[in-house]
């Protein structure tokens, strides 16, 4: 079934506008056909009440039974050196249900802040036809970027991710908690002052052992 | 540090032919520089004793301590659509550390077996690829292709990923095994009667819910 989003909600009808139009044209979807729609957190079923130039204007017939993250996690990812490696990024995270996404500039990341918070808007575009594709209801939020040093431990789990030397095994952190932080390095890693600075901070290192991932492209 | 793989030791010598010997060349390793060269499941520390036309001597001066993978996976994918998915897998769980590799026909996958067994010397050359660059020190072990029906379930734990809308969660998994036999689907996942027959045979259906993934490309 094809999903789409919209912004408003009028009594029994969504509105799609804007790129969603676009998107619905290209789907060919037909005059009784049911699809879904994605609004405030919840997924609709609907059908085609008509097509404006600009606009489609759905009628809502039922409720798709949504499914909440297992958990809530916010990912702080250094960003990476090709910066074209975070939009897959953004996209895997938003599939797995990551709740909210904070871009770090750390030593080894890429570091014009200038330059990422001009691809916000990318990675936000990028998270909606995500969510989309996974009929997942609720948006990733994306936060501005953050410098490494600024992070604190605010959720129940802080962890940071890297092949450091010393830290806990992933099955020795606390996977019954509800809510969790987790920093991951760019593709050269943490610097060893980084590392310390995240552990004093109070993140858990947890040791991806045994092998050397490469990033993905 | 630089990882090569040699298949021949003669006492305190390994040998690099072939692609290596060009790897190696690309590298531009000096004189008294360090690199390791993986021989027969040990990553060993070496030097260059000389180099030849078509070899490069490697002297050995001592021994990385290498780290075996946590468990036992054997990967059963069915052959995806888009065959150069297939190479990222590869590439990707030989990283993760996953021990063998059965590629598998199913209704929904790529089907045509001549094909397929000609990838498999591409996935050999693939997984020696990873397992340099992620430091592994033993082979992926590449199968023949196996006709969905044709799977067993020989391993401690045989579980089966999809979509399903029955099934056992992650966490109901038995992660304390030490066996693993993993049937994952292609992009259009299993059919329902191929999804009965592989509960039929002993595989149990694990839910990878909430959201829906795209193929990783």
């Amino acid at each position: 079934m094809h999903v789409f989003y919209s912004k408003e909600r009028k009594g029994n009808i969504l509105i799609l506008e804007g790129g969603e139009v676009k998107h619905f044209r290209v789907r060919r979807i037909e005059k009784e056909e049911e699809f879904g729609v994605i609004y405030e957190g919840k997924i609709y079923l609907c059908k085609v009440e008509r097509e404006e130039k600009s606009r489609v204007i759905c009628k809502i017939v039922g409720q798709l039974e949504t499914k909440e993250p297992p958990k809530n996690i916010t990912l702080y990812q250094c960003i990476t050196v090709e910066l074209k490696t975070m939009d897959t990024i953004v996209r895997q995270i938003t599939e797995l249900g990551v709740k909210k996404f904070v871009p770090v500039i750390s030593e080894r990341s890429f570091r014009k802040k200038e330059i990422i918070k001009k691809r916000l808007e990318k990675w936000k575009k990028i998270a909606v036809e995500a969510m989309k594709q996974a009929k997942r209801p609720v948006h990733l939020q994306v936060s501005e970027p953050m410098e490494l040093e600024e992070l604190e431990p605010i959720h129940e789990e802080n962890i940071v991710l890297d092949n450091f030397y010393e830290g806990i095994k992933v099955r020795n952190v606390n996977l019954t908690a509800e809510n969790f932080g987790i920093v991951v390095g760019p593709e050269g890693g943490f610097s060893e002052k980084e590392g310390r600075i995240l552990r004093e901070n109070g993140f858990k290192s947890v040791i991806l052992e045994p092998y050397t991932l490469s990033k993905f492209s």
